[in-house]
């Protein structure tokens, strides 16, 4: 594997980037507050993982459609709706997020909750909208949203995040629940953006099997890692308070397998994410990049 | 006009909530709190207006096709997602809805966000789904995704929730602002029910514009009803306080045109859009029917 992955990620992320300043309603777009406080979620710097996942499976099978920018921008959407509404205070309270006053501190807990909304709403519009997916099959544009729909609902993301909250209200819970929580709550947005990036370029059946198997992997180590992060990362390189789950008695992968352990466990995961991708060609170096620069990221 | 629009209204208000029971996920499905709480606000007894005016629209054109039931119901879950996220403490702060607490004073606000979430993603779902979604031309189906997408959004029903709260914060709002923030809070979302079910039976273009029309005159129609019965219902005939919004000194069209005013207003909406389907044959009555329903109604 040759590529540079660090290269890589930022070129991406700048393309997504871009692509979302360019396409945003423009500064002043009525009702101007909702679309200020938009951007300020949406362009503050995220990494923007699950989009370039998006474009990392797609590139993986072939020459991506023109309507690829769009529709990856729609997990970004989707992660970032999902950010301002577990900020607020109603669920996890927290003050700060990529280096900022979180988005209900700076705009009002009412007009954060209508943020993200909104987002989630443009999610489902950018997937749809005639003027931004112009070459498309409409049939694979359906199969797009209804696995953008199922990535982030209530057996998604929505419901990983309710039952992250149960856990919160409990003494104990168990490795099986824990991994259930993270499956849906991380795990099922990242495994669609990459199986939405295979389906914008056409993949067989066995290559969509087989990058479905190397999202729920990644999706794992994702989680590990960022567990691992919580405790290792300082709060200039999160963003956000560190350390905050042990403060909080809140069960980790760290705290089931010890911090070397829960290392251990996420290179596994990334290993195993790359050797599903063992019959593609070096157009998945991306994919296998990223499972590496999963558990090897400060931040 | 020989329709009784009572009964047809019971009628498909009973089709839309059997659909809703014989398809929303089963009672204990994980997790199992979040089906509870999308299910108390769902099935709470609502009018289905919106779903109606889908399926009224679809069977003024011709037969509509089988998927019309959960295309219908997409327009339920949005209004009632608004409804759960509107009354939190955040943004009006109401105990009460349709006779009931509302769902954050029972379930809390926390699962009260992610309920409406997650109701709002279930909207998406149930029009792309392929086990629901069985009998539509793809490329059709995802100008209905739009079309939902674009009705509630930032610049449909999103947007006019803000407009809504920065009003309340202001001391006088103009007639038009008024009407702005309608014509997005309830305005834009109506549309879409109508213009959906219009492509769902493939109206013609004249036909697609004249319902179009249609459903901007009943829009504005209902929310002046809305605004009367504000005014003159009782707690029993609303399911939630009465006289809200006088107390709250919000503006509305009573207070712009008195009681009286505002009510010819009503009928004149309620005429102008029956007017729109001068050209459509009894097919339409059900759509004239609910027009006068509308400006009629007592809760």
């Amino acid at each position: 594997m040759s590529i540079d992955i660090g290269k890589y990620l930022e070129e991406k992320r700048q393309l997504v980037d871009r692509y979302l300043e360019t396409h945003l309603p423009p500064v002043g777009t009525s009702p101007a507050v909702l679309h200020e406080a938009i951007r300020y979620s949406l362009l503050a710097g995220g990494k923007r993982i699950r989009p370039i996942l998006t474009i990392a499976a797609a590139e993986a099978i072939g020459p991506p459609p023109l309507s690829l920018p769009p529709v990856a921008c729609a997990f970004e959407f989707i992660h970032t709706y999902s950010l301002i509404h577990d900020d607020l205070p109603a669920m996890d309270n927290d003050d700060f997020r990529r280096g900022k006053p979180t988005n209900h501190k700076v705009y009002g807990d009412g007009m954060a909750i209508l943020a993200g909304d909104g987002l989630q709403t443009m999610a489902f519009e950018w997937c749809s909208r005639a003027d931004l997916v112009i070459d498309i099959d409409p049939r694979t544009q359906v199969q797009i949203i209804a696995e953008l729909a199922l990535g982030s609902g209530n057996d998604g993301m929505v419901g990983g995040q309710v039952l992250d909250i149960q856990a919160e209200n409990q003494q104990e819970i168990s490795l099986e629940e824990l991994q259930n929580i993270h499956a849906h709550k991380t795990g099922k947005l990242i495994r669609a953006a990459v199986r939405v990036g295979a389906l914008l370029s056409g993949a067989g059946m066995t290559q969509f099997e087989q990058l479905t198997k190397y999202a729920e992997d990644i999706g794992l180590a994702f989680q590990i890692a960022d567990d691992v992060l919580n405790v290792t990362g300082t709060r200039e390189e999160l963003g956000k308070d560190a350390n905050t789950d042990a403060e909080r008695g809140k069960q980790t992968y760290p705290s089931f397998y010890g911090l070397e352990g829960a290392k251990k466990l996420a290179q596994e995961c990334a290993d195993r994410a790359i050797g599903r991708l063992a019959s593609f060609d070096d157009k998945a170096d991306p994919l296998r990049g990223i499972a590496q620069y999963i558990v090897s990221r400060r931040k």
